[in-house]
């Protein structure tokens, strides 16, 4: 129930929730977009008669809320309606709960059982609680290359590199990351929309941030084109430009390193949002700055079974890696073949 | 029977025999090192009275030959034994052969049926043919690389990029052909000795073939340590240096294209001395020049889960490729995750 909620709840973090009485389960819920229920009550609406629910069990995947935000506090609902025990995977570590929900429970006479249901979702809590407490978001690198791991040709022709199943793959991961970081070298080459161009799920199509130092890029790019999604400009603390305001682009100023617009004051600017889930499809120096910061979570690594030999760009630039032994090193988690594509996700070590 | 024989039977073909009676299979065999037995009279010498061998079937995965090479005509033996049928999964396409073993065992008034086994004993039996035929031996590249394609620092570190049981894998792949093409960059860098060291395996390491134009390569590197096997130097018809005779070293002429020794003629030499199934293992201008001219047959690629980033040396070096369209396309046959590495398994489109 958890899953069906990643990508879609941001600032929330997604959460499954189950209604069970006399063994059998009466409703399900997940986190629904932020403003609108979350997972308890998403389960809890669904039961028609609510007294029915009097005596049942409650199954969280994480605490529940006992603070107010754009929804009532769902603590005071579960109180309400008499349900006879809650079972939680972890407590909630984001500071405004912390245990909170649990005591009100139990002071309420409600039984309150905490007990990890997986680790696959002790890590699907971890990234909340890394971006409410350390704004470390989880981020998702996706490359796209040849067999010798190229990501283009020197005529930055990419255009297919990966069959067309790959990069429905590709679409689906916009669908469960947030937001999405993007470097102007990207816009100006590819003028990509990244937007999630699956059917029924292009409203979970993720917000842009672009980094363009110089404030260059002009608004008749693809990118700017949707209006129902937030786009950030990340711009140098050193332009002097003068900033052309618009009404669903927002221009955020980014001290700058070497030139550079500084990649951690970017990734924690982000996650101060309240993002907590960063997809990031290149450019190679993107990525590279990334790396070098040890920023990069999880790769999606998507191979043609093609050859382009080493006069195409690489899907990493520089590292100034000279040995061996200092190479980022990530786990191989997963491999699956799509058609003649192969899909090999790693995740940091 | 006949895989068991892949890389051992040089310039022999890999062939396999059954020899079945009374629906019992009485024995098998397969093709022993050059000189040595036959795939069917090593089945036929595993049976100790040769009378209980009256009136059994003989199932064989290539048309027994009919000409004296370093062992006697197998069909001799097979009628001579009074087999009273004989299975044949593909005729000998090579000229000394074809069909004239299937006449010979048909006048003897042996049942003779031809009928594929397999389309992977075509393909076994087609890489026979192709040499012989065609002077077109089965070219396996292998490559170790990093997840983004690169199998050395810019030092020419390399060691090691992918783990210890790839490694083996690796080891094996070179029990598995009968040679081995490599250029003078590796073998400078690397100073490698080039041989199968499995335990058991290493009396079936490939004879070596070097490219070494100029004649420069010193005498005293590993590769030229070991005794036991052949080692050939492709030089240019255009170095007027006198070479140095050796008694396990030959030196071939090859001629030149654009400053290189002509890769095609390269080839077709080895092909001509009988060789059938040719490893390289880099580096990547010998891979590049093979894949131009559309020479590899099989790629076996592991992948380690490091990266390196740009400065690192590709697998491949310069393709001319400027499109997308002009890639050189594999089909990916097979797929392995030896731990962290990855093993990906290529075959020409």
């Amino acid at each position: 129930m958890a899953l069906r909620a990643v990508g879609s709840t941001y600032p929330n973090p997604p959460v499954g929730a189950i209604i069970v009485k006399n063994g059998f389960i009466m409703s399900r819920g997940w986190t629904q977009p932020a403003g609108t229920p979350h997972a308890e009550i998403h389960a809890i609406n669904q039961i028609k008669n609510k007294k029915d629910i009097k005596g049942a069990h409650l199954y969280c995947t994480l605490e529940p809320c006992s603070h107010k935000g754009k929804t009532a506090p769902c603590v005071n609902k579960i109180i309400e309606l008499k349900f006879s025990k809650v079972i939680i995977s972890q407590i909630d570590k984001n500071p405004l709960v912390n245990s909170n929900s649990v005591k009100k429970l139990r002071s309420a006479g409600i039984e309150v059982v905490i007990k990890n249901f997986s680790s696959e979702l002790k890590e699907l809590n971890n990234i909340f609680f890394n971006s409410i407490r350390d704004n470390k978001p989880f981020i998702t690198l996706k490359i796209a290359s040849t067999a010798d791991g190229k990501i283009a040709t020197n005529q930055y022709e990419s255009k297919w590199i990966t069959n067309s199943t790959s990069r429905m793959v590709g679409h689906k991961l916009r669908s469960l990351n947030e937001c999405m970081i993007v470097g102007t070298g990207t816009i100006r080459k590819d003028n990509p929309i990244l937007d999630c161009r699956l059917e029924g799920l292009s409203n979970l199509s993720p917000d842009i941030f672009i980094l363009d130092r110089k404030v260059n890029l002009k608004k008749n790019l693809k990118i700017f084109g949707n209006k129902n999604r937030k786009i950030y400009v990340f711009y140098s603390d050193k332009v002097k430009k003068r900033i052309l305001k618009s009404k669903n682009i927002k221009y955020i100023k980014i001290r700058e390193v070497n030139n550079e617009l500084d990649i951690k004051t970017v990734v924690k600017t982000v996650s101060q949002l309240g993002y907590m889930r960063i997809l990031v499809e290149g450019g190679a120096k993107l990525s590279a700055s990334l790396l070098n910061e040890n920023l990069i979570d999880e790769i999606f690594w998507f191979r043609s079974s093609k050859i382009m030999g080493n006069n195409g760009i690489n899907a990493i630039s520089n590292l100034d890696i000279n040995k061996v032994d200092h190479l980022k090193k990530f786990n191989l988690t997963n491999t699956k073949t799509i058609d003649n594509d192969q899909l090999s996700i790693y995740k940091k070590k």
